[in-house]
């Protein structure tokens, strides 16, 4: 099957294994990985950006070739494991030619695996160019599990994005409660003010100045019922959304996302451990073959062709062991890398959606404190009008009026 | 002397009593009441409004009629006492005549005393015109005493007036403490605002998110100022002038009027019970020369013409001394009309000042109501303006490059 992003010359008969294309090995069908659904994820994803190449690549090289190259293996003594770089030869699945036979060629290391996950080593393969470009998007920078300072154990990258998801509702609860303290000042505030509204203090003051000052003692009341309609507003517009905004459900979503994902990582780590002990059992079955030849060659034994043609035939068994637990092993990673992709995608928005949620939010707490200034000055208005209104000389008829003993003047007593 | 508003026919050589005029009675030269000082208080005063003619003028008018009448005494059975109507008789001092010897004349009673001040009954005499019409002057509706309703005592029209002012600085200290409490409210407001926005509530937000919300924290402190500094001005420009304003000087100038007033009243009731006494002697020599007389004309006893003439030079006497005590008393009565009406507008001045000048401090307080409101309301601009700049995208790229955990994506792991 011709592969888009390869040069027709080097088409191969290879049978494509289990539907994936035999030069990138993704999907035969859309050469993308995981097909549709990560295709939504990635609207941006450039299928002819694939991976750098596999061995499976550069054994259809040199098959081409036609190269003979001796092999050379090589174990590491990292933590982290390198592929087993296995020699080319033409024509043969890993485990059918003898070691001595191949043609030892110095392949260099180009992949890491690091907890399960293979990554190309810096420098090594085709540059990757970051899914959603210009957007830091969470999809482009969790990729690698993050060590623990102590540096004993590590945190997956998406745990990352999950705790800053789960961090988000502890936030947008101590928000309300930021807002509940100011609620009670609020309520404190204005029964303060309403009590001493009702205060008898001057109240025998009269006319336009006592006047006056009763509404300047009533504006208290006013003011206070304005600072209660704010405290009530900030309860049903700001608080109470606070804390009901993603409810309970959220946590139950997160946590399913986080176990979706862990089930991922752990069948991963499971496929790896397979990979590690065809490796080791391919190594076995090829030492043994080694043994087996050389012994034959030397005739230091009465081992017969069929022994070294068993021997050899388990070779290739555990070759073709050893490249069906890669597939599996790559499969389960491309399954993963989709769900990390579609997931970190769905954390992305969900924050995007909380941001702007709060800010709306905080934007309704800011307009009731407009409001609420407003208002409270126009409760000063009743009482500037009155305050201008006062007259000493009408105050004066008033209670001349109320309080005069008598207009009559007095006159000289007659004798 | 001619007196400007008597008609030159009406002349009398009768002598002029320590310098007032015979007419009305009043200072000989300006024929107003107390001179300059009251001419001072009194700017609408009009000298050809004179008092209801005395008994003094009626003698005047009696004398040029040249009629005789008789003479009716009467005496009252009211609490006040009536003015005992002297029969009019021609040429002679009240008691030079002979009780049989008068034309009696039945004289209306037109004026009252009471409480030792003498006022014209109602509908007698001419009509009294407001001294400060349209004013509502306080010197023209104080001139009775105020019964209590009891019925026993009575306060002066002049208690009243001053009352009033001691009550005036009893209302401007209970306003400043209501300013007080007010001042407690404020502060109380703003140590839990400002205690609050300390709180580290989602301190841990971060970005252009956490900026807003640190913002908004902070403005509750800004607002805690604004409220502080209200609370501040409420002190220094309402509160304490309330308190100093007229001090305790103010209390000791209100006492001295009072003990001024209150002392011409007394002089004014010490001369009115010499007039009682004069009144009374006067009506026992008249009584004796009456006896006498009668007794001359049915030649009952040996009284000579010589006792007669003594008792008769007696009850001259008599009326001398009650003309000179009622002189006394008119004296007395008009320099305390003229305190009174001084002093009544010195208390009306002090009203008038005391209401404009609480009028002008209670502004000052709807006025920092308003720039308090208005300050309120700049404090939430910053927080806005943060709000306004919230922006999931940059929020996501701050913590994208403080958080991430590896760019490179996973790859094929190779056999």
């Amino acid at each position: 099957m011709f592969h888009r992003c390869q040069p027709p010359s080097l088409t191969t008969s290879q049978q494509i294994a289990d539907g994936f294309c035999s030069f990138c090995w993704r999907d035969a069908r859309t050469h993308e990985r995981g097909g549709g659904r990560l295709r939504a994820s990635l609207s941006a994803f450039n299928p002819d950006k694939c991976d750098p190449p596999s061995e499976r690549q550069k054994f259809n090289e040199g098959q081409a070739n036609g190269s003979n190259s001796g092999a050379k293996t090589s174990s590491s003594t990292e933590t982290a494991d390198v592929a087993l770089r296995r020699p080319t030869f033409s024509k043969q699945p890993p485990g059918s030619v003898s070691p001595a036979r191949r043609q030892i060629k110095e392949v260099k290391e180009t992949k890491i695996t690091i907890n399960c996950v293979t990554f190309p080593l810096p420098g090594e393969g085709p540059e990757q160019q970051l899914l959603k470009p210009n957007e830091w998007s969470y999809c482009d920078y969790f990729w690698t599990d993050k060590k623990d300072p102590q540096g004993t154990t590590s945190v997956a990258g998406f745990e990352v994005l999950l705790q800053k998801q789960l961090k988000g509702k502890q936030m947008q609860k101590e928000m309300a409660e930021f807002i509940h303290e100011r609620i009670k000042i609020e309520e404190e505030y204005a029964k303060n003010l309403s009590k001493l509204s009702l205060s008898p203090l001057a109240v025998q003051e009269e006319g336009t100045l006592g006047e006056a000052w009763t509404q300047l003692k009533k504006s208290l009341h006013d003011e206070a019922e304005v600072h209660l309609k704010f405290s009530n507003k900030l309860h049903s517009e700001v608080e109470k959304p606070l804390l009901t905004f993603r409810g309970d459900n959220f946590k139950k979503d997160l946590k399913k996302y986080d176990h979706h994902i862990a089930d991922l990582r752990k069948q991963l780590a499971s496929r790896y451990a397979g990979v590690e002990k065809a490796r080791k059992a391919l190594a076995d079955r090829q030492k043994d073959l080694e043994v087996k030849t050389q012994q034959l060659e030397i005739k230091l034994s009465n081992k017969t062709e069929e022994d070294i043609k068993k021997a050899r035939r388990k070779s290739t068994q555990a070759g073709d062991d050893l490249m069906r637990c890669v597939d599996l092993y790559n499969q389960t990673q491309s399954k993963w890398f989709e769900e990390m992709v579609t997931t970190s995608m769905e954390l992305e928005k969900l924050e995007v959606e909380r941001i702007e949620w709060i800010q709306q939010h905080l934007r309704q707490y800011t307009t009731l404190r407009h409001e609420t200034d407003m208002f409270n000055q126009s409760m000063v208005e009743p009482v500037d009008q009155l305050l201008q209104n006062v007259d000493p000389a009408k105050d004066r008829e008033l209670w001349v009026k109320e309080n005069n003993t008598g207009e009559v003047r007095p006159v000289d007593m007659d004798i």
